[in-house]
């Protein structure tokens, strides 16, 4: 017994961690929430902004935990970063890289050619774009030859703009910290296509075959999750099993259009068993 | 013959770089302008934002050039910077320290315990500070423990801002990228003692034992040896033998007190031969 609103969600974007799983843990009801979007004929792309992992890599992941999902249908930022420049160049255009295999594996699979340090460092030629994500191994040789290139004219572009993550030492420096250096180091400002940005929910939209009106995205994360995929004209659920608890939710300026406990509140939701606290549906 | 202005100058703090050489390359003349400072009595400092080489490196260096200036008479920012910080904590303080042998050597000389990586990674009582400059083999790890105490409360200094050097690749990153890094991935801006700053100018006064008055900071760039001695109370004199182009002067906001061609020009005003360009005193 749906209503009108819950009939109008055709399309789920789901954010992983703190939505799926904590770290290697799975989220209660994991794959009954997956059973129900199937039964329902609910569409869904899983998105992150981690760029080190490849969807082949989540893929197994989840199939770790029961759940068959294939790698198409999940998008990382690196596979976002990869799809969105594919529109904009050729087959075979150089590409310097700082990043983890992810990143490698998404350029290459989408025909970039991966040019290496000693060629971005003595390299006259022109190298089009630089593509920097978060690499746990990086050094200041991968970084001066990204500066070098920036220098030169080449595009410097982010995978995701995440400038810390919480690790069991504590928070550690994401990507926007390689991102920061290296603005500071050239004076460019990098394009950054992860979230908050739209160029991430663009891809998974495209992979939906979605409309603003019938997809939503899920996320635990108001500055990114929510207040992105509503600047990209996207309704926002948010879960509270992730990072945000209620008390942040009370004073932030951030106003999600759902919000769920979690994935198993919100397969209730889509069965019609109840209706979601709506905060701007209700304003 | 000297006139009233020349006989004020009682003190000189000198720029190295672009000053006294250009990379490995003596300037025309830099032997006798140093016998001329010493038959005219006036005081010296060699001063450089560079982190990397020690005291002892440079008077090796200036040894090289025939000219012998005992270590005692150089400060580098990681010198002034382990000098700036004795005067605040107690002896045998532990500092994580992510530079190279120039912060390291003036760290331990000035009484401080440096720690290694594995400390700062798995350390959970209180390290008081975390020292960063330039380092050509900066890795993540060595930023991601620096980041991690500087979360539990380190006080962040950095030796220098330079976000980047010229090199023969074209302008490689500074210690300013690396600060830039960090500032990005805990949301703490640094305290920086190089120049602009005042510290590095107050550490070298110190040494001088001059004062505002009697004192002149003589380097080849406006942004940070004019800009930060002017700002720091003191006299400054920029020589066109490095970086600044008479052009960039021209259209600068910043005004040196004096301008001289190279030291050989500032040689002969000392001893009174010639009247300096001084831009601030004809207006």
């Amino acid at each position: 017994m749906k209503n009108e609103e819950t009939k109008q969600i055709r399309n789920l974007i789901l954010d992983m961690d703190g939505v799926l799983w904590r770290g290697d843990t799975p989220m209660p009801g994991l794959a009954a929430f997956f059973d129900t979007l199937r039964e329902l004929g609910i569409g869904f792309v899983l998105a992150t902004n981690n760029a080190t992992k490849t969807a082949v890599q989540y893929s197994a992941k989840l199939a770790g935990f029961g759940v068959e999902i294939p790698p198409g249908q999940i998008v990382t930022s690196a596979e976002a970063t990869a799809a969105f420049l594919q529109t904009q160049y050729p087959p075979k255009t150089a590409v310097y890289a700082v990043g983890e295999q992810g990143l490698h594996d998404a350029l290459t699979t989408h025909q970039f050619h991966l040019i290496n340090y000693k060629e971005a460092m003595h390299e006259n030629g022109d190298i089009p774009l630089v593509v920097v994500g978060f690499n746990r191994h990086v050094t200041y040789k991968d970084l001066a030859a990204a500066a070098r290139l920036i220098h030169r004219g080449a595009r410097f572009i982010g995978t995701n703009p995440d400038v810390s993550f919480p690790s069991e030492y504590g928070p550690l420096p994401g990507a926007g910290a390689s991102l920061a250096f290296l603005q500071a180091a050239t004076g460019i400002e990098p394009l950054i296509i992860g979230k908050p940005g739209p160029i991430l929910f663009q891809e998974a939209m495209h992979r939906l075959n979605g409309t603003t009106a019938n997809t939503i995205m899920v996320g635990d994360r108001l500055n990114t999750d929510i207040a992105g995929a509503q600047k990209a004209g996207l309704k926002a659920a948010l879960v509270l099993s992730g990072i945000t608890r209620p008390e942040h939710l009370a004073t932030s300026t951030i106003k999600p259009d759902f919000i769920f406990a979690d994935i198993t509140d919100l397969a209730n939701y889509l069965q019609g068993e109840k209706t979601a606290v709506s905060t701007h549906k209700k304003s």
